[in-house]
């Protein structure tokens, strides 16, 4: 049997949902994870327990594997270079990767191909930030570490020069940005395989609460259809010049007057395409393991007309379990998934998939189960 | 957490894709498995490798599982009811299993509660089988030994009394049955909660090679709506009747005349089960679990017009993955489902879904893929 290996490197639940996906297919998978109660470790049968940030472990974990690719960002550049300098497939590749890691080469590479960004440069200290603000409308501004961010953290809003020490102190660049006057935000995902075939799930809308997503719509609703193909093609765009292999998402603001700029962009199956799991033909997930294999994609088309993700953060629940009843026998469409994350205020923990014909109601039910699992409402 | 321990007996295909079903549900799934290289025990991360004729081995494995269930239908009744006299929840039930494990203790049941099946039997040696024979139409009859049978194991058409010494050979007790004149099979899949809770799957039509399941259409083609009815409702009686805890497969013959007969009961995820995988909302594996868990049951409605699955047999291809680029190429909506098994020839290694809105189109792509990964076509 010729059956590959695959694996991907940290223990989140992206690599928890992704051995899921992997069992169909008959591949093998196997996991480096921080810790054995780490979300995907408690899962997968084949799991080495090591440090991604230690080269010799990368190696070790590498050898036998026939790919490797990602739970997350942070395994740094020059260990991926070393990795791929052995002859191991590395996918995305660190030349992909780095635009994902670093929001300032992020913003230099999509300025060079013409992607439309928020104005943005990188600045070197807070007059420096105020200097920012003043070529444009003035403050507030967001200011931006350029490595270490996600779901809102290592992201400020700041209204005055005094506002901008913060970000400074972590001794990482940061990059200024202006504050979009965005109606909401939107995401666009994509796939693409190593041969360049490429696949754009519906455009989605991504609902923030204090910065995290919160819930998930697919497709956007009332967006027009050459703004959504607009997105999409943005999307395959830039995973085309940035050689991205895998699952690419591209979250973007949908500003007033019309436009769509790119926000972030992650090189890995993401919150804003856990909908596909339950909506669409092929997950993200499937599809990025696809990818990476170099195998045909599967068709990214929805399955109903609305499908509905609604994380479930940690509240001061600390049994999520206790709500199943309660949900399922409310929702018998619902698709509850668990990461087996010890339950902390705020943490993701899970999400809910739905779907249906009526959109208010799809939003209703997603919403009623992932406050009801974590404790928000009790009935 | 409260997040149960669900126990699996037995390492195959069906634990495995039960266990890729559970996964999001955030539950512990634990194995007993008879090897390492078993079908499931690729894939499961707590295995225990063990004998499940040993009633120690038994109870070892069931310490700390909050219910028991089962990937097959071998484990002696006496140690289910040692487990259930230990406390321990077995779903389903030995009283209700023995229905699936003796074909006679089947039939007796089902007559008692006036279910329809083929004129029956239980004969003593190949002069009785000629006496139950001449009782009817004369020969062909069928023969079954009550216990051991599978795939069309245990199972022998005969023409004679003299064909019918081999079924003896076993010296278990052998049931004779009518050679039914069916126009076709069907299967109706219902899944029950240990509260009485009960869903019923579309009636599928099953195609059979050489005993062996080929072909699955979901729903059945051309059956009137009264008699998929008819079909559910017999199928949702026994389950009642017989107190099934978890999925319950009927496998029905359609004879000639419009009646359904019943041909075989399983009490598991069965194989005319798996389009729901991808054609359904809620799969029987997803299913299964929540009632042998005892929540709330999943809408098991189907999620497109036709779904089809075609089982992959081994055939002289060692190499099952070759194949998957032409396959996923052809038809971006397939699902490869392959078990990690082994590649023997006529040996069920895994199977492919597909669906859409026009039936011929669905079941050449579902045939080609399962050809094309054998190896029996090559283009």
């Amino acid at each position: 049997m010729t059956f590959p290996v695959v694996g991907m490197v940290g223990g989140g639940q992206l690599a928890r949902m992704t051995h899921e996906a992997g069992i169909p297919l008959g591949i093998r998978f196997r996991l480096l994870s921080d810790t054995p109660q780490d979300s995907a470790a408690q899962v997968v049968s084949d799991v080495v327990i090591g440090d991604y940030r230690d080269l010799d472990t990368l190696r070790d974990f590498a050898r036998g594997c026939d790919v490797i690719t990602f739970d997350h960002e942070h395994v740094p550049t020059e260990h991926l270079r070393a990795l791929e300098a052995d002859g191991v497939p590395v996918r995305p590749g660190p030349d992909a990767l780095v635009h994902a890691q670093d929001k300032g080469v992020m913003r230099a590479r999509l300025d060079a191909i013409g992607a439309p960004c928020p104005r943005h440069r990188v600045v070197a200290d807070p007059a420096d930030a105020a200097a920012f603000a003043a070529e444009g409308g003035g403050f507030p501004i967001v200011l931006k570490t350029v490595r270490g961010g996600y779901d809102g953290k290592g992201v400020w809003v700041v209204h005055s020069e005094e506002d901008a020490r913060d970000p400074f102190l972590a001794g990482v660049p940061v990059l200024a940005e202006e504050k979009v006057d965005f109606v909401r935000e939107l995401a666009a995902n994509v796939v693409r395989s190593p041969h360049g075939q490429a696949v754009a799930y519906p455009v989605v809308e991504s609902r923030q609460v204090d910065g995290v997503c919160d819930t998930v719509i697919a497709p956007a609703p009332d967006l027009p259809e050459e703004r959504a193909l607009e997105a999409q093609g943005l999307a395959l765009r830039i995973a085309e010049e940035l050689g991205v292999v895998g699952h690419l998402a591209v979250e973007l603001f949908e500003t007033r007057d019309g436009r769509v700029l790119v926000n972030e962009l992650a090189m890995r199956p993401h919150n804003s395409g856990h909908w596909t799991q339950d909506g669409a033909v092929t997950s993200q997930f499937a599809n990025h393991l696809r990818a990476v294999l170099d195998l045909p994609l599967g068709d990214p088309r929805p399955r109903a007309r609305w499908t509905v993700m609604a994380n479930v953060l940690g509240g001061d629940y600390p049994d999520m379990y206790q709500g199943y009843p309660h949900c399922m026998a409310r929702d018998p469409r619902l698709k509850i998934h668990m990461y087996g994350k010890d339950v902390k205020p705020g943490r993701k923990v899970g999400h809910v998939n739905t779907h249906g014909d009526d959109l208010d109601d799809v939003l209703e039910r997603a919403r009623h189960a992932a406050d009801y699992l974590r404790g928000t409402i009790v009935e």
